[in-house]
């Protein structure tokens, strides 16, 4: 295997099959609307499926639906390299995130067959199960599952909205598969993703060199008072979660900037009840996000929340609760995948820098099994999850090239 | 007419027709749901006009469904003293709300007729249509018809969620009357009611004598900023509309508080979209209910408000919109009402003081066309719309002893 540092891959084709694959549920907006388990979702499935077949790849689905596209390498008692993401998106959703890095894995072995280039270890392109959550809760079902995080038969039996089973769906689109459920050797995972951030673009760098990821904590903050009637409760009189969550949010924004640049916090959902103009709300719920790229200041951020809603809940004669939803624990990724990724970026000669990934992403979960690296590469204003999430052409090719060289780095 | 000043009320028949009229509509946890022109307050209405029948009064309804029950007086050419409230309620509403409004001025009448006391002038008690307005919206539909603030042919077609308009609910139930809507001259309102708010049960107070209603204005506060992953986007690079809204909160609670006592603020609902945990809100939207009862300083407050809102959306590079959804203008009673009120609590020697009704109610409307007071009486820990809503047997024969004194007093 010599000779390969020139290698580039074919930008026009990785941008022909994006475009393709964002008419799969296509929204009028120009976002994506295609959701885990849906029929837009297996519309996607099987249009990727054909073209890995097309490429010469074996697939594999396991019971969770992870889709596994195997390119032999010489040696196939290597444990193999792995690049992927996922297929589905938010209802409101994008035309990168995700697919961007299923497709650049594509895209390595499109260009590896066009130059018949063999790598030592096998190569294998995934597509992880419901990494979105925007369906069914939590997020990174499949890589979770694939990992041992989650349980696989408590998985299958998770439902949406409407009461229908992850299980069900999974059959009603034909996905899901007898492949055994992770437990076996990975050599590297790699994941190139749009940055779904501003910073790849303020700072005016091609690839974002991902060092880990973010630890987050998610909570519903829960505040309960008094209800009353608006006009004749006095002020001083109301027991209002609304006054306390005034408070506690300023504090929180406060308790950000004092962890700044890289604590965030955010409020992204409120329910008040009973919800009536004129009433004077009985209890207020807020999910309140959580993040640092260190642990040790995330789980200070994490008292510092809990004392602030304690005193502040005291202070305003109201009851207040934190829960816990879900967290997952800061990532530091495999210095040898970030490597790759450094090398890869010094052969192909793109402007880079490092980052620490904001998101949760099916590698946060990969990494517990497998050394694992994420490639980043700019998005336009910094939007994702989001009908008018952008990236350019260029980037995107650039980030995929990044993502063969990384890849032929450890399987060769 | 000499010797009415030791007139009493007889507590017991009022609180046992309170108490028959509550079991129409009973619900499991005390409370009534007589909601609008449906079957249950047709049933209320057709034991109101029984009783008022055995009263010897004489029944008239107009065409919104408003029943008048006439008695008698010495000169019947002179304008009518009026005393009525609503037998409607919320669907989760009290045994006291409105009803008791009504059955007072009923008892009044019973009282004369014990006495063999004839007013000069004539008296009757009013049954408002739809005063919650939580089936038919807006709410105090037959007052306001009454008095000309809403038109009778348009309000009759409005309709309830499941199609029914109000002019085919009136005639299904048989209220859909012939006299005519308002339009004649009225020698004085009263309407009796459960305080709805905490005072006077704080202050000690058995008859609140109300010096009028709070203004009212209800709004939207809408703030669009931008959609943003929460784990990516920087605080500093943010457009996020929960930050000005926690600001602009917490100025409107110091806005309250500058106008105090009678200064108030309440934020019923929010909504967040896309309302997702890890996603900065696009858009935040608040109901701002603002009440005080100088309509002056009301409209201070709202132009304070629309300051507040455009600063900190400035400081906060968002946008903000205040939608005006309602208003009810501050009222101030007729003087000789109140007087005749503040009279009657001299002559029965209840313990009393002044109030500003915090809620809307029908003598609201009746104001504009009529000299108008209300007698409030005080209820349990402040509760009403809710089914838990109580009040003390010999306060509710309290506040009927006062409305039948003032009532005595204006019609002779």
């Amino acid at each position: 295997m010599i000779g390969t540092d020139g290698l580039r891959i074919d930008g026009d084709r990785l941008w022909c099959r994006l475009t393709e694959m964002a008419q799969i549920g296509a929204t009028a907006n120009g976002g994506v609307c295609r959701v885990a388990l849906t029929d837009e979702d297996k519309r996607g499935r099987d249009l990727f499926v054909a073209w890995c077949r097309d490429a010469g790849c074996t697939i594999s689905v396991d019971p969770i639906g992870n889709i596994f596209a195997r390119r032999p390498g010489v040696d196939n008692t290597l444990p193999p390299v792995l690049a992927g993401s996922h297929l589905d998106s938010q209802p409101t959703g994008g035309r990168f995130d995700g697919v961007y890095g299923v497709l650049a894995g594509l895209e390595v072995v499109e260009t590896l067959n066009d130059h018949g280039v063999t790598t030592n270890a096998p190569l294998e392109i995934v597509a992880w199960t419901n990494e979105e959550g925007a369906r069914f809760a939590p997020a990174l079902t499949g890589s979770g599952v694939f990992t041992g995080v989650f349980n696989l038969k408590s998985t299958l039996q998770i439902k949406d909205k409407a009461g229908c089973s992850i299980g069900d769906e999974l059959q009603r689109i034909g996905y899901a598969g007898e492949a055994s459920v992770g437990g076996r050797p990975i050599k590297a995972a790699f994941e190139a993703h749009i940055e779904q951030g501003p910073i790849l673009e303020a700072e005016g760098k091609t690839i974002g060199v991902v060092t880990g990821v973010q630890g987050m904590n998610w909570y519903e903050l829960i505040i309960d008072g008094q209800e009353a009637h608006a006009g004749p409760t006095p002020m001083e009189m109301r027991r209002d979660p609304v006054l306390g969550a005034t408070r506690i949010l300023s504090r929180l924004y406060q308790l950000a900037e004092e962890h700044g640049p890289w604590g965030r916090v955010t409020f992204g959902d409120f329910k008040a009840e009973p919800g009536s103009t004129n009433t004077v709300p009985g209890h207020l719920t807020i999910t309140v996000d959580l993040r640092h790229p260190d642990q040790a200041i995330l789980d200070t951020m994490d008292r510092s929340f809990r004392t602030i809603v304690a005193e502040e809940c005291e202070r305003a004669n109201l009851q207040g609760r934190v829960v816990e939803v879900w967290n997952s624990p800061a990532v530091v990724y495999a210095t040898e995948c970030v490597g790759a990724v450094r090398d890869a970026v010094a052969v192909t000669g793109f402007s880079a820098m490092d980052i620490v990934s904001g998101a949760g992403h099916d590698s946060v979960y990969i990494s517990r099994v497998a050394p694992t690296g994420m490639i980043f590469v700019p998005c336009e204003n910094g939007l994702s999850h989001n009908e008018a999430e952008n990236a350019d052409k260029q980037d995107l090719a650039a980030g995929c090239d990044v993502l063969l060289q990384a890849m032929l780095k450890l399987a060769n």
